[in-house]
């Protein structure tokens, strides 16, 4: 594994639980992880479970015994390294933005494909199409329960940086995190609608903005000399990201991602509304779908709160009985467990970095639309 | 009053109510109602409690006991029937839409800004600002509660026409109802946005659009000849409108106006996040408020749920004890005592014309955009 | 009319809007309202629309024009009005409680029996069977939704005398208000559980307590003259009785009704658990009923929120449009609406006085059982 | 650890876990896992990831490699294996509830503090206490958010027994689970009303009911041969129970534990009213807790839904950023985590044995009322 922050510890939870609740063809061994800085990598291999550690990438590529490279490093750094693990016969699964550039994640995507033509397989980390009620979601779907989608309305709302004082972390710089909201949340929200209507957003109209301009040097711990606390730097990326879309099935969607949404911690919601019913979700709810049926009778008809807790559900009968909820890191388990089980049967995972591209040119059409205006702007 | 469908029986309730509730300088007096189908407004006059009734406008406006017009008829003749009652002394609430076309508005603005030189006024009736919650919420937004307004996020979700033989009433036809959801019900957030926080939409960049073009014809009952079950007719109005926009107080707010979200009946749904803080509403539980208060410690901070019927909430202390909540025709009986006691007292009522021609503007700038291709559109 | 104070203000509410909403066969006419004094009375009469008043109920019984009396005195008074009136051949409509005692509500019943005989019908006023979202549960059990009843679970909160400073108000002294928490709240939730289910309970067990034992007298308004603001009385009631019982149908009930649950501000709350599904209710959501349907496959099962306000749910398409939901006082105008037509039908209605008496009876044997060491009483 | 089932599975990933995210002072090693199945348990060592394993519980207690023995097995063995292993000098984690008896839970007690003067610790595992939000309510108590208790209401709602058709596992029959919903999950709410106000119940008066007599007898999973589907076995344990107590504090407390709630799944719900506040919690919502604040102005007032996940709430700052939820499960790594630190410090982990043979006694006094009439009984 390539990276030990928050993305990496949220990975590590997966490679180390999967196998104990899903009946994994194949057992994961956690051989090496690699980070920047020595001290912190090597704590972080103690901490998180990997046999071994490393600061350089590319010495992860050259072992035998790495079968599976997983990247959760920024966004900047995700090309490099996934041609190169692809290259080197590795299989890849790469934390999502699946590149900061359309450009970047089309070379990707070419090497994806043609190291699918070689039995090397890759995936994206969208790692919410594995909470269970979204998984469930989008077997209703594909049931009809929703028949054709009118509306697509999802949102994903944060607070954290609604204090200025918040300093500027790498998340807010352009360079590494590639952009704010859009692409660290907003991407989410666009995977899942496209994922759970099984359509494409093909054009869209939309305007980014920032609320704060300068913010405080963060301190060293995130790459960067403080030399004062009153010293400041530009944020170069969007605080703020509202759109809409049309789809190829003729559905309306409508966006927002934001980081300073007061009150709202995680809420990544997602609502469907079709010819033959409604579904609609919050992660701050995250085990709990709410489904309207539009074919009952209106007197009977109203939004069911499913708790996505049975058996039968979406892996949620590898874990605890009904009522007895998930969190957020079995999101994790979960696409550590999927990864596993394409792999080891040489089935292509999904979704695909295909998919991770088309993703990107969603986010990139916003940007060239806020740039131009907000006019309607094909993805 | 003219008019005596759905919106003449909301008024009605409010003119009979008012006086029992609040403490009111003068008794309102119902001398007569106006329709143009002489059975079905008798039957009206006397259902509704009106001493006489017309089918002719302007024998009300000859009238010397009538003072005050209230007009609920559809809003293609709004502009007629307001300017010929100001003229005539009489004073004038007049249901929203203020009227179908910023034109129209605006010579009705003309009108009563005339009127008012002469002591004679005017009002509106965007009866939801009547909501307690949402006057509480005006309350408190006004008392810095939720600091710089960054985000305004406003929903209004029907689903009445979600089934595609829903006939082809007189809302769904622009010659008199000027436009669909964006008129109807958009305009009411529209108005909500700006009345919550002071604020006005100054751009926007939007999108209308339709999902079932023909309808089967509606039968007599709202005036159309329905010669057989077969034959249909166009919608010429909007299913749906999405927009977003910016503030003259640097906010971004966005908009959802549909009938099609099925299984939401009237989920008229207005959030509010600032710098300290964010409210949150929906009609669907009218006697709450959600209040988050970002100023407290993030450990200690929730979205509080208020039920808005205390004693000094605005309007409950002349109902019930507390958690005894109010429902929809309510907002009309505070709407009628409020214009009663400012036309008592000689002042000018909010909102006003003005007011209203405002939101026209509003909503012509969306149509506007959504026709040149959704770019931003100044109001 | 008897009376004019809280009750009496809602109960005019529905005997003014009753014939506006609903197609009565008679139009009530308002003669004459009854108060204690002079002067209040007579404001009451002009502010709630009745055309005479009198501070003598007997009056009332000698008026011919005088076909309905409607009694909403304190419960201490109920037993010799209701008498008199039925005696003099007037129907009556009594608000609960019955009476404060099971022997006055016996001679009230036997009263009411023996008037019904000679074409005088009465009921006595449990408002809350009339909520909307409450008649339709009725039809969902009496249609098999909820199978064979487990479990009655029901809690009436409120928290308006947690203040030990709240001053000693009738209902707060025994031979006003009968009993404190159990009678005035209490008796909600046992005839809400009873016409829910068809069931009676067959005995109890009890625990009535007070947490403040002795409070401020209260002003005069009250009837008390207080000569100090130190000045105290002893509290009489309870603030709280907590019980739980068996039906003759074989379920097990609980109830809870209270005025210290801080926060809860009049949360009648009420839940059935049968074999075959389950039934929710909040009164602070008083438009919203949830239901579950056990006989679903648990995948896809959960709490429905219906909201109810569909044009075929009980009483609703006579007001709005779905969505737009009523309030606490239009259960009293639902109560009126039925009244009238049973009695102009020559129906007796329900509730009957032996309903109440039942009510009354099960309150006892709380008490009895409480004073007694909580063993099971029979009702 | 001994016994592998689902109390098992659940402490196996507290004992994987708690070192990952939490900075103990001891690793934990997992030596051997004990079962009376030796294929199954076997199997379970492998999965859970245990080194060993071994049939025979008495070969743990005599390996010097073991320091601490966990107890997940059926109640009806707690007394023994507790009481030998703490003899053989080692700290012991025992699964509630304590014992099935109290005189087995008195027994253990003892042991459990003659241990302790020999510096050898214990604990019984009540999880639900590591609820981030139930720690944190119990913080908001000690610091006197709620004030004096007036009402404790607890409940503990499921449905997993509501078909007569499920079959009679072990849970079901006196002998292995000593008593039903009562024990089972009557004694979690117990022992938070316990651990969230700080007072003891004093005095019961409750209630024990069985709706089901008979089923089929279970599969040989559970140790039963099934001769035949038609084969039933009479079901000895009570399927619910509801009971009313007195605490030393002067509250009034509720409860109601079923496995017959049909359409509540795991709905662990307590809520405290008190003179200065009061706090709501329901586990199907476990990563919220609901706080009102009755020294706030009733105007601006209403329950705050606090999500529990901000970093200086309990346990939650070694997990994922705010918003992002916990699980279940998450309470065995906290149960585990705090008793690790403990036994490391040297320190008695609560709850105490002893904590948990008041809970039994509460049991037990619900049960003497519920056989003796319901009458109050002391605890």
């Amino acid at each position: 594994m390539i990276g030990y922050a928050f993305m990496g510890a949220a990975h590590s939870q997966g490679w180390r639980n999967a196998h104990r609740f899903f009946g994994l063809p194949v057992r994961p061994a956690m051989s090496v992880i690699c980070g920047r800085t020595e001290s912190a990598t090597r704590a972080a291999a103690d901490t998180m479970g990997w046999a071994g550690w490393t600061t350089d990438w590319r010495q992860v590529l050259d072992r035998d015994d790495v079968q599976v490279v997983d990247i959760c490093t920024p966004g900047d750094t995700h090309a490099e390294i996934a041609v190169a693990a692809l290259e080197a016969g590795k299989h890849v699964l790469c934390e999502k933005p699946l590149a900061n550039t359309v450009a970047e994640a089309e070379t990707m995507t070419a090497a994806a494909e043609a190291a699918q033509a070689r039995g090397v397989l890759s995936s994206v980390g969208f790692n919410y199409r594995r909470t269970p009620a979204l998984a469930y979601a989008r077997r209703l779907v594909e049931a009809g329960a929703v028949g054709t989608v009118r509306h697509i309305r999802a949102h994903y709302l944060q607070d954290w940086i609604v204090d200025p004082e918040f300093p500027l972390v790498w998340r807010l710089q352009k360079d590494k995190a590639g952009s704010g909201a859009l692409g660290d949340i907003g991407a989410h929200v666009v995977d899942l609608s496209q994922f759970l209507t099984g359509q494409r957003l093909t054009e869209v109209s939309g305007h980014l903005t920032r609320f704060v301009e300068r913010r405080p040097l963060a301190r060293s711990a995130s790459g960067l000399s403080a030399s004062g606390g009153a010293e400041t730097g530009e944020v170069t990326v969007d605080d703020a990201a509202v759109f809409f879309g049309r789809t190829d099935g003729g559905a309306l969607a409508t966006f927002e991602a934001t980081r300073f949404a007061t009150g709202r911690k995680n809420a990544m919601r997602i609502e469907l509304n079709g010819s033959a019913g409604s579904i609609a979700f919050d992660f701050e709810s995250m085990n709990e779908l709410l489904v309207y049926d539009g074919t009952a009778h209106p007197r009977d008809a109203g939004f069911r709160r499913i708790l996505v807790t049975e058996p039968d559900h979406p892996y949620t009968g590898a874990w605890w009985p009904p009522g007895h909820g998930l969190g957020y890191e079995h999101t994790f388990v979960h696409e550590i467990a999927d990864f596993v089980r394409d792999v080891a049967a040489g089935t292509p995972p999904a979704p695909s970095f295909a998919d991770g591209l088309q993703v990107q040119r969603v986010l990139d059409a916003v940007e060239r639309s806020s740039a131009a205006g907000a006019g309607w702007t094909g993805v």
